[in-house]
């Protein structure tokens, strides 16, 4: 098993506005994909799709301002049944988020691409939720030829 | 153990912008950080300096447009032992370059940070051979509190 782990912190004084980006289909299309739809209670699937495909995840818990998880239902072979966790943690003026996508069976290059894709989203959360504007998908960074 | 993987491309016809980047100290200064001192032969040592504190790290391995292999020699007791290796590869109008940390000993919160840390120097690497001009320390990407 492999796992692409995280860190980014936001300057924010809680961790309500992190919280609410990723548990929100506004704040999740503000900062992965605009392309979301669906329902973000637990048990709910969330809807992420993008201009090559895209990917559906189920809300396993929720913990206001401290934890997210998610399992992947629907998507490439690779991700589906891996989980990804979000936990909040406020440090003084800064939001600390860890980031986990847990499970990969093999580190095959897709994983390696989706480790630097997740960084410049993980990026692109932390510029919304400090000035309400980040880079969701089709504005996302391209980082190679697989975008 | 556990591994910090990436893969990026760049927009090059071949690989040689990539390898010179990552082998000499003009091009280590050009996207990771400005100060870059050393040799990067074959067993040499190259010091990585930052605000806080550095790397010092040995080539271990130089297959011209193909691979770079170093090893931590010096820097922070969780940095020291582990290898990193940059796999280059063309594909088209693309340097394809995987990127591994290896061999951290336990995941701990200081990995996820390297982990997002080193795609964003990726991503300064990319600017610098697509473009000239990188985002080195002291002028890197804030990702968080941790720099």
């Amino acid at each position: 098993m492999s796992d692409i782990l995280h860190r980014i912190a936001t300057r924010t004084t809680s961790a309500d506005g992190v919280y609410e980006a990723l548990t929100t289909i506004d704040g999740l299309a503000g900062w992965w994909t605009k392309d979301t739809t669906g329902k973000t209670g637990i048990g709910d699937v969330i809807e992420f799709r993008f201009p090559p495909g895209g990917f559906s995840l189920k809300v396993l818990e929720l913990v206001p301002g401290e934890l997210v998880r998610w399992e992947v239902v629907e998507g490439p072979e690779e991700w589906v049944g891996t989980t990804v966790n979000w936990k909040l943690e406020q440090s003084g003026d800064y939001t600390v988020v860890l980031f986990e996508h847990l499970g990969w069976k093999e580190p095959v290059e897709f994983m390696y691409h989706c480790s630097t894709k997740w960084a410049s989203y993980l990026l692109s959360l932390k510029s919304l939720v400090e000035t309400g504007t980040g880079a969701p998908s089709p504005h996302d960074v391209m980082i190679s030829d697989w975008h």
